[in-house]
C-alpha cells in the first residue's frame, strides 16, 4: 500500500476531497485494523488519487483522502460501511469527529503545478 | 487566540477551505513566529471561520483553514504576502508542500449536525 504519510500526487483541479478530522479517544482496540481497512479499500475503488494523513501527539487527527468524483467517493461509502458502520466502534475509537466533502477547484504545489 | 489543535466549529455548508499539506525540513528557524503570525492574520480577517492543524512526528503537517467566501481567502493571502513572500523562507522551512483551495458541499458532525 502506497504510504499515507506523504503529500499525495493528485491531478490538476477539478477533483474532489473528503477531510475527515478526529478528536480519538485513549482507545485503541481495534482501531487500527479499522483505519487500515478504509485506506485498502480506498485504494481498491476506481477514481482514488491519494490520502493524507496526520495524527498529533494528542489525538487529533486529520485525514485528507482524494477522488476524481463524488461518484467515487459514494463507491466508497458504500464498500466500507460495514467497517465503520458499527456504532459502537465510533463511540469507543472517537470523542468527536467531522467528515466534510469538498471540491477541489485549484491547487498550488512548491515542487510540481497542478 | 483560538487553538488551532482542535476540531474547528463551522457553519452549515457551503463554505470554502484551504487544505495545506507540507513536509517540513529540520531548519526550525523563524518558523514558528511565521506560522503563528499566519493564524494570527486569519483571525483579523472577516468571515474567516477557524483552523485545524496536526503535524506528525515526521514532520509532515496538514492545517485546514476554513472560510465563509473565496473573497475572504483572497483577503487573507493579500494580508499575510508579507509574512511567507520570501522565497528563502520557503526553500529552508518546507521540501515541498501543496495549498489546495476547495469548496466544502456537506459537513456530517459526530455530535453536531451541520
Amino acid at each position: 500500500m502506497t504510504s499515507t504519510a506523504t503529500i499525495a500526487k493528485t491531478p490538476v483541479a477539478p477533483y474532489y476531497a473528503v477531510i475527515f478530522t478526529s478528536q480519538r479517544t485513549d482507545v485503541d482496540q481495534g482501531y487500527d485494523q479499522m483505519a487500515q481497512r478504509m485506506i485498502a479499500l480506498a485504494f481498491q475503488v476506481p477514481e482514488f488519487l491519494g490520502v493524507e494523513s496526520v495524527r498529533s501527539a494528542d489525538r487529533l487527527w486529520i485525514t485528507v483522502s482524494y477522488w476524481q468524483s463524488e461518484d467515487a467517493i459514494r463507491r466508497w461509502k458504500t464498500h466500507s460501511a460495514h467497517t465503520i458502520g458499527q456504532e459502537a466502534g465510533r463511540n469507543m475509537w472517537y470523542s468527536d469527529y467531522v467528515l466534510r466533502v469538498a471540491k477541489i477547484e485549484r491547487a498550488y504545489g512548491m515542487i510540481t503545478d497542478y
